[in-house]
């Protein structure tokens, strides 16, 4: 009898991927290997093709010095980025957010780091690591509540992709023939009602949380506030309905800026959804309500989901070796 | 040398499958063999289990005879319901126009006929008719104007289910909350502008094609008539925004009873989707006038659909041996 051998290589030569979550104005990041987590470090965003590999690189260099990893041992990388991928490539067609235009993303990274790089959206990227940190469901949608508003929809393990780069994009979707005008040229679209730009600027004060004044003007009775808070939960519960009647998602999990709000956004929502289910017994038979959860604060579930795409394996039933954390 | 042997068994005894679209007031069948459909029957639906037994009984007597199918020889059956199939099963949860519920409709079939019977949502098996009939697309829905409206998507050859039945119920996604009310309790939902028994109910006028007399009386200028055609064109412009929008599928098939409007309705959908391409440069990007299309008038999509899924092959990809027809 002699000792099990190891099912694998030693630790230190195990995979590791880098996760990398590129916002508009910040990086998250995440080095994973093996079921953990092994170092995450958050860095401003640069902004056009030169700054946007910098940051990248800065982060990538962190993460190295962060979790131990030494210069020869490889390492894969998976990018999320806020715009449309062109299918089957590394190669951003816009990102608006970050100034990069038909740029090939991968290629600067794969040349400066030797690395595999891997590039996903960035909403898509999360709804993977939405997925991973929930800890699986038949079907689910992941709901980014930030500047604008789009959705992931994952079922059978699959992210839905569509075949123009359209999918998800449920923010322009009108609800209100009256409403108010959407960035987008139409009028009354859910994102008019519910995406964070929209409503700081309808709001027009400055401040670095404007949609938490507005909550905050809201309480304190303020008619304006008050109404764009309405409006809020009325675009989001129209986002679930659309997301459920749709797809029928067993869950939809809100993320992004908004979901900071937490039970502040959540209760107005829910009671929205509540009024359509005792208007509509089809609708009721739903149990909406029932459907919506958040990512908990501060979580890294999109640099986690881009650590995901980034291994090649983006189906959360295959990653189950990763950290939940 | 001697002669190549056959590839199959003769034709005579390969597998035969009967597909049955059963609606509410009629039901549409096919016998279907090797790429060819041997039959089409149709005949009035009856109401309530029995009648609805025996309505498909008769159908399949009469299949059998026409196609010259021996007593003997083994068919299995595949049957769309205008109604939910509980997952799995081959029992109708609600067929609220056939008066069916909690109904194993399968099981009192198997016994009557000894063959093998499966039971599918009568829209989605229509939307692997219409995949079939047209020829394949990387990801397509088929978006049905009947008395109700409804969709499925198909991505990867795959039908989107969802996980409680309520995949592609987007006609009861409100588009205006000052629009017309809804059977289902709610205001301004799509089916509420766009539904052949909503624009009934709304034009009140005896007729036995109530929607075809709305198109004729607005042609003579009759105002009501022409907001009512108008509602239905918004409509169904929103339907085809919502399933680009959420699953970006490349074709957006339209069949129903509304469908035989063909070019009288399409026209005015493809205004509608021009004036919010005009609006807004992201939905011009997306083309979505090019992407509709009609199932030609008489098409035996439903039954030939019903056929694939009772063939136990749902995926039009493999099964290119029936019939385009």
């Amino acid at each position: 009898m002699s000792d099990t051998p190891p099912a694998g290589p030693p630790p230190r030569h195990r995979p590791i991927t880098l996760g990398l979550d590129v916002g508009g104005s910040k990086t998250d990041t995440v080095a994973v290997r093996d079921g953990e987590i092994l170092a995450r470090v958050r860095l401003h965003t640069g902004w056009g093709p030169d700054a946007v590999v910098a940051t990248i690189l800065d982060a990538v260099t962190a993460l190295r010095g962060r979790a131990g990893i030494t210069p020869d041992h490889p390492v894969t990388i998976g990018i999320g980025i806020p715009g449309q991928i062109v299918p089957g490539t590394t190669r951003v067609a816009h990102a608006v957010n970050l100034g990069l235009d038909s740029f090939d993303l991968g290629a600067a990274l794969a040349d400066a780091t030797g690395s595999t790089v891997r590039i996903e959206n960035d909403v898509k990227a999360a709804t993977l690591g939405a997925a991973f940190l929930r800890g699986g469901a038949a079907s689910m949608a992941y709901l980014n509540l930030g500047t604008g508003i789009a959705a992931g929809v994952l079922t059978g393990g699959e992210l839905w992709r569509g075949t123009r780069g359209a999918a998800g994009e449920i923010g322009h979707i009108s609800i209100d023939p009256a409403g108010p005008d959407c960035r987008c040229g139409q009028v009354g679209c859910i994102e008019a009602f519910a995406g964070g730009g929209a409503i700081a600027s309808r709001w027009g004060r400055p401040g670095a949380l404007p949609v938490r004044d507005v909550f905050d003007a809201a309480d304190a009775g303020d008619a304006h506030a008050i109404a764009l808070r309405a409006g809020l939960a009325h675009g989001v519960a129209a986002a679930v309905r659309v997301l459920v009647l749709t797809a029928d998602v067993d869950v939809v999990i809100i993320g992004g800026g908004l979901a900071a709000l937490g039970e502040r956004l959540l209760a107005d929502v829910r009671r929205e959804l509540r009024r359509s289910a005792a208007a509509s017994s089809f609708l009721g038979s739903l149990r909406l309500d029932e459907r919506i959860e958040t990512l908990p604060e501060g979580s890294a579930a999109a640099a986690l989901g881009a650590a995901l795409a980034g291994a090649g394996r983006p189906a959360p039933q295959t990653a189950g070796v990763l950290a939940r954390g």
